[in-house]
């Protein structure tokens, strides 16, 4: 129950209020919940999730996958079992050895860049923002029913393979967070806090997404690695042939010609 | 004229309107200054500068070091010279073959992130943020006089010798802007038009210097290539070392809590 839990929780109970949200996490957490009005049942014992309909596991993508496995023990019923991991296949995969009850299908909101924790969740979060959802031939009507759920949070279902969403968050996300860290790690350790006074906005922006949280990165990078790895590969070939070129300024004046009309696609 | 020296030009017209602010630059330009009421005289012909008390060159960076050299037909009387340019140390050297009517002294106001161009300029640009001056002990009480006409603008004056500058603002500036553009064009060749669509903010706040125009970043390469190039050797290495260890990510673990810690001394 963080930021995208929580903000799932709230909106649900807003859209269906003769519905039962569940929230399932450690007391602190559950108590903030309860305090938020996000959940109407705190289970720190998973014994309440006996007659579910449907299960959102929105933990970090490795705690998911071990989530998965204690799913049998607890419900009782059919469900629809989906996630909100950054990454696709390593779930996917985990999902393939859920009893026949269950059916798995992945998600991955776009969240758009709010702040992380329960403390910021709020029920339009996802509001005209993709969720990417990634049916397999065992989805059934469970991508429709998951579909129209979404849809109903306000956010706007895309289905694609897991590969893909893999390779193309591997691109759009997982770069950039890896990108923003080490920039901000250089330069902090570079110029240090009296440099760090005379930053402006530029570089503000460019290391927005350093303040991420490290557990939640370290299980993306584990669990993509094999399409964040050749992704770093060729941002960094780039910056290797900038830095070569730098007196000359003729890659340079090609790459930010090129940049500045892709940048132009970017509506945000 | 730009943003900077259009923004400079609104302010000191409204802070001191019995001086003559002339603009120079080509024709089409000055019509554009006038119709925004940025300057009180359009010097499509420098013969109008003999009698000027300050000149401030705000073009890139070598094109202030070709006009430092046109100085001395145009301007008949003792000034104070200064530049708005982003690195300091060639602009300075350049200088040094200045006649002894003339003071000159370096200037880098850092405008914030506003976006480009003479149409983007206004007064209040400068407010509240530093404006790096570079005197040296030739520059007498010109400094005085640039730092009290920066601080009338609304900005802070901030004296620093060229070579500490040019190398804190290849970390702080140079070095961010190269990795947003790198990553811009790295992304959108990897994922085109459909895979940005699927963007969120975080890409976009990351990139969001790539719409910087090329020509102006041209220069501030090939003049601070000794400083930007070390700059990026640390941010490659960094990357490279984040992408070996990416499957068991302690080394991200570690980078992006130190990012974060540095990322929180940032107040923008």
């Amino acid at each position: 129950m963080g930021l995208i839990g929580g903000s799932i929780a709230l909106a649900a109970r807003q859209i269906w209020p003769a519905s039962l949200v569940i929230g399932v996490d450690n007391k602190d957490v559950l108590e903030t919940a309860m305090r938020l009005h996000a959940i109407d049942v705190a289970a720190d014992d998973p014994v309440v999730l006996a007659e579910v309909d449907l299960v959102i596991l929105a933990a970090p993508v490795r705690q998911n996958i071990e989530l998965l496995g204690e799913l049998d023990e607890h419900v009782r019923q059919p469900a629809v079992v989906t996630d909100t991991g950054s990454t696709k296949r390593s779930v996917i995969d985990a999902a393939r050895a859920l009893p026949s009850k269950f059916t798995f299908i992945g998600g991955h909101p776009l969240g758009g860049g709010a702040k992380g924790g329960l403390e910021n969740a709020r029920p339009d979060l996802f509001k005209g923002r993709p969720w990417l959802l990634t049916p397999t031939d065992k989805s059934g009507d469970g991508f429709e029913k998951l579909s129209a759920f979404v849809k109903a949070l306000g956010a706007v279902p895309r289905a694609l393979d897991a590969a893909t969403h893999d390779r193309v968050l591997a691109y759009l996300s997982h770069l950039p967070q890896l990108t923003a860290s080490a920039l901000m790690q250089v330069v902090g350790d570079a110029v240090g806090h009296d440099g760090l006074a005379l930053a402006g906005r530029g570089l503000a922006d460019t290391t927005r997404l350093a303040s991420s949280p490290p557990e939640i990165w370290r299980d993306i990078a584990a669990t993509n690695a094999d399409e964040i790895g050749p992704a770093l590969d060729v941002l960094i070939a780039l910056l290797q042939d900038l830095r070569r070129d730098l007196p000359k300024g003729d890659r340079l004046a090609e790459v930010f010609s090129g940049a500045e009309l892709w940048r132009r696609a970017l509506s945000v």
